[in-house]
C-alpha cells in the first residue's frame, strides 16, 4: 500500500479527466483515493439491461446504501453526465467481472466484454464525506493508518426489488464523542455518498458479533473517547449483485473508482452546471 | 376553490391513511394542499413497464423536476414503500389518463385500467417546501391569495433519456428580498422536493417572456421589495410524458397528489425507517 501511495502521489495534481486519461492508456491501476481532489468518485454496477429497472428500483428504495448518481443508456459505454468523455470500458483502474455470482476476473478494461445490452449504474462513494470529514478536523482512522476501511455484514434487511435483496453492509469509523454530532451532521449534507450514518456505539445492535473482525477491510482500534459509527457501504450493492447471480455483472475493484469530472459536493448536476 | 377549501378544512385533521380511505371511498376528489400535515405528497407518473426504464433514466438526470420518491413493483398497485396499504387505483382523488399524448379522461378511480405490466414512479412535489416556508414566516403569495401556482415554460433543456426530452417547467413565487437566502436554504434541503430554485430575477433569462401570463396557474404579483425566485417544478415530467407519445400514461390530476405515510423530510425512508 505505501509503493501505491507514493505512486498516486505523484497523480493528486492531475485534474480527473488527466487521471482518466493515464488509466485508460494502462499506465495507472492502483486505487483512486485521494486523486483528483474535489471531484466526485463513483462505485460500478454494469450489468444487462433486462435487470436494469429491478436494479434501479432496489437502489431507489435503499438510497443510503445505494445512492445513484448517473445511468448509461442501454449499450452506450459513455457515461455522459458525469463528465466529458468517460469511456466506462477502460477508464477505470481495475474491473471485477462477475458471472451466475462468481467473481471470474479482474482486469483492467473491459472492452472485449462490453455488449449493446449492457446499463452502467454509478453510485456514489464514502471518499466523498471521508474527504469532508479531513477538511473539518475529523480524522479517519483507516486513512490515518494507511488500511482499508473495516466493513461488516449487519442485520439490517435490505427493501428487496426483483433478484435484488438481501442485509445492509455497513463501514465503520471511529469518531471522538465531541465530534460525532459534526459527523453525522457534515455526512449527513452529502445524501448521494451514503449521507448520515445509520447507527452508532453497540455493533450488536446491528447484528455484527466482533468489530476486531470485519468481513472485508482491516481491523481500526475505537479508543475510550470514540464512539463507533456506522454508515451505509457501497458493498451492499456488490454483495447483491452478487447473490442475484446474474449472467453477467461487471463491478470497479474496491477502491479502484470511477472519477467523474463533476464536483463531489454534487450540487451542480449535469441539468444545472450547463444550462445556468 | 373558497367552497374546496372549506370542505377540506374539515379534513385536515384526519390521518394520511384516513384521508386515503375518505379518497378511496369516492368521498373526497378536491386538492390535497395542507392535508395530512407533514406527510409527503407526491405527484405520479404510471406508465407501462417498457418505458419505465428510461423514465427512471430521465429522472435521475433531472433530479430537480422529478425527484423520484418511490417506484412500484411492475403490474403491482401497491406503493409499498410510501405507507401502509396504498393503492394507487383508488387512493388518489383524481387522475388524468393520457393516450399517445391526449388527454382523454380525468377519473377518480383506475381500476378498470390497471394492467400487469404498469409501473407507478411517485415524485416530491413543491407542498412540502411551501409547507416549511409557511412555517419559518416566509409567505407563498399563491396560497395567501387561493391561487394556483403560476408555473412557466422555460428554456433549459432538460437532460433527455430515450424518447423522454423537452424544456423544464418551473413555478414562481415572489420572495421578499431578505428572505431569499432562507427560502434558498429552506427549500435546498428538500432534494426529493424539487429542492433549492434553479434561478432568479430576470425572467428573460429563463426564457419567460411575461410573468404575468404564466402558461398554468394563476398570475401574482411581485412587489418592489420582492424578488421573483423559480423553482423546478412537476409539471416537467407531465409535460414530458404527453410529448412523448406513449400508448398510456396515467397522471394525478394538477394539485390533486397521493398522500404517503412517510414525513415530508423524507428522512427517514423506508430503510431506516423500518428496520431502526
Amino acid at each position: 500500500m505505501s509503493a501505491d501511495m507514493e505512486i498516486y502521489q505523484g497523480q493528486r495534481t492531475l485534474t480527473a479527466k488527466a487521471v482518466r486519461a493515464e488509466i485508460r492508456a494502462g499506465r495507472y491501476d492502483r486505487h483512486t483515493a485521494g486523486l483528483a481532489a474535489g471531484k466526485l468518485q463513483c462505485n460500478l454496477a454494469i450489468l444487462p439491461e433486462v435487470h436494469a429497472l429491478d436494479f434501479l428500483r432496489f437502489c431507489q428504495r435503499n438510497p443510503k446504501p445505494c445512492p445513484v448518481v448517473g445511468v448509461s443508456d442501454t449499450g452506450d459505454p459513455f457515461m455522459r453526465t458525469l463528465g466529458d468523455d468517460i469511456d466506462i470500458r477502460s477508464d477505470v483502474p481495475r474491473y471485477r467481472v462477475f458471472r451466475e455470482g462468481t467473481l471470474v476476473e479482474e482486469v483492467k478494461d473491459i472492452g472485449h466484454l462490453w455488449r449493446d445490452d449492457l446499463v452502467t449504474v454509478a453510485l456514489g462513494c464514502s471518499f466523498t464525506f471521508e474527504n469532508a470529514f479531513m477538511a473539518n478536523d475529523i480524522p479517519v482512522r483507516h486513512i490515518e493508518q494507511d488500511k482499508t476501511v473495516p466493513m461488516y455484514r449487519t442485520s439490517i434487511a435490505l427493501e428487496p426489488a426483483g433478484v435484488f435483496k438481501g442485509e445492509m453492509v455497513a463501514t465503520m469509523r471511529p469518531i471522538h464523542k465531541e465530534r460525532v454530532e459534526d459527523a453525522w451532521r457534515i455526512s449527513g449534507a452529502f445524501p448521494h455518498a451514503h449521507g448520515a450514518p445509520i447507527a452508532m456505539g453497540d455493533p450488536g445492535a446491528i447484528g455484527i458479533t466482533d468489530l476486531n473482525a470485519p468481513d472485508w477491510g482491516d481491523p481500526v482500534q475505537v479508543s475510550e473517547d470514540e464512539v463507533p459509527v456506522y454508515w451505509a457501504c457501497g458493498v451492499t450493492p456488490q454483495n447483491v449483485l452478487m447473490n442475484a447471480h446474474l449472467p453477467l455483472c461487471i463491478t470497479h475493484a474496491p477502491g479502484h473508482m470511477l472519477i467523474a469530472d463533476v464536483s463531489e459536493t454534487f450540487e451542480n448536476q449535469p441539468l444545472i452546471n450547463s444550462k445556468n
